[in-house]
């Protein structure tokens, strides 16, 4: 049983009371909370030392990824994030220093965006660094943005470059709440999520929540600097596409909207935000599973994300 | 630096906004949602194997003890909750059985008390489980009872028994959420927290917070059955009285009301819970620290809670 099947076991028997709007399954969990106008956002998320940062990277851009991680879900809803706890387990004998560089790195990136810390706790875990961060966050009264709206005839958006995050993006990404929340208002969005394992992956969480297919346009996917730095490091490295695809860590925002809107969007994004990159990368289609489209015709893409390109 | 000075030292710089009622050093947050009637109270708690749990300890149990120490808080804040994120961090070649059982525990509780499990992740912390839960709740607005609400004259209570829990009550212990909300509906409840650390350091936490002093009757505080076992274990063992001042993780309610509803209040409990003891254990005064009585006269209590009794 690998993660996904165990979380989909998981979650089939939970316990939900009238309070659920959204349940597990999408970037927050929606819930009621007796606002006329608003509902909640709910979201958690946790950073692991030799997983998603390693004992060399400074402390402020460990708090930086953590927090930033959670609100990117609450960009995925286009909601606004409220307040967030933080939960420090600190290996033995850690420096309380670190400790401080951990948050102010997550203080500045909370200030920013608005967001009190409210409180959290520490507790010990003896061999490695391990940070849990709870979020909450609101959204407009049924306007938060879910995996499971896509149509068939959407076009595929997704913002900035993907691939290579790991030579540094991963640490100091800027979650994409702004363009979220102008998206939003601006345009019917009819699905959205953050690329965080990958675009081949979790495009298939939309498609598979919104029970459509999709067609990729080979060319079309904006491929990252780094992800082309890497691949030509060598005969054993990634191409860069597949990186593009497959190397999560992302974080930008991946969303449908019909296509009589995909170039009005196009437009108005250009002059909202000068310096991020919007690709129209494919279209929604019926059926099920991603195909890739290239200059050599249409072929499925692996089940996995992994694509054997020769 | 200690983790409560570092947490002092945190807290003293952390971003806020409009929303937040209560920041950290209360059971929970208090936050404002918008609501007219009611605030949201938001709290994280993280159980980690070997320190909270050990590898042999039932996965039910360790299920129900994630869940119940955030239920407890919510509790110490006379609050209803209503939804949890579950942050699962599994060990290598960790067997999907045992996950299940851990829901297994969580569930059987959430639905109890009527909570919603809306979802959460799952991620790798290679040496040792470690289960970190978010919750949400709510409280009539204003009336959140905290920690800093003791007042000069107050009489202090505390639910249940004290001491030896980790005999097996950790494990399995009920939280107070029905006592608190009818103790808090009933009677003007000053103060009121959980007793997590122990009474000794806990009660120190609404001292301090209030700026008052504490006389304890040391004849009135309810030693548990297994603290006294304990005690009898041999020359080495915690004396029964320490134990129930220093041992933590007892889960009951410690909070003060006003001397003229002392008597009113300890009838009406009779009345409404048969089975769950409340003690009267003594009253604030005014200074600072804790102070014990017993038939030789009163005597400073250590400042970390451990009493040096002959």
């Amino acid at each position: 049983m690998n993660e996904f099947e165990l979380i989909a076991r998981l979650t089939r028997s939970l316990p939900t009371n009238e309070s659920v709007v959204v349940g597990p399954g999408d970037d927050c969990a929606v819930i009621e909370c007796g606002n006329v106008s608003r509902q909640l956002l709910f979201k958690t998320d946790a950073v692991v030392e030799g997983i998603h940062f390693n004992t060399d990277t400074p402390p402020e851009q460990i708090g930086h990824k953590a927090l930033a991680r959670c609100l990117s879900d609450i960009a995925a809803m286009a909601g606004t994030p409220t307040a967030a706890l933080v939960t420090i387990a600190l290996p033995k004998n850690f420096d309380s220093k670190v400790v401080e560089r951990i948050y102010a790195g997550m203080n500045v990136l909370a200030q920013r965006h608005g967001v009190a810390i409210v409180g959290g706790e520490t507790t010990t875990n003896p061999e490695r660094l391990l940070i849990s961060i709870s979020l909450l966050g609101s959204v407009p009264r049924g306007k938060a943005v879910l995996r499971s709206g896509a149509k068939v005839g959407d076009v595929i958006f997704v913002t900035g470059e993907l691939g290579g995050s790991l030579a540094g993006k991963h640490l100091d990404f800027e979650p994409r709440l702004a363009e979220a929340i102008w998206l939003a208002e601006t345009f019917p969005v009819h699905a959205m999520m953050d690329v965080s394992d990958g675009l081949a992956g979790d495009l298939r969480h939309i498609l598979n929540a919104s029970g459509v297919g999709a067609e990729l346009l080979k060319s079309a996917v904006p491929i990252s600097r780094a992800a082309k730095v890497n691949a030509k490091r060598g005969d054993a490295a990634k191409p860069a596409f597949v990186a593009a695809l497959t190397d999560g860590e992302d974080f930008e925002l991946l969303f449908t909207v019909s296509s009589k809107d995909a170039v009005p969007l196009l437009d108005a994004w250009k002059k909202q935000f000068l310096n991020i990159k919007l690709s129209c990368i494919g279209r929604i289609v019926s059926g099920e599973g991603i195909r890739l489209r290239d200059q050599t015709g249409i072929r499925p893409l692996q089940a996995h994300g992994y694509v054997h390109f020769s």
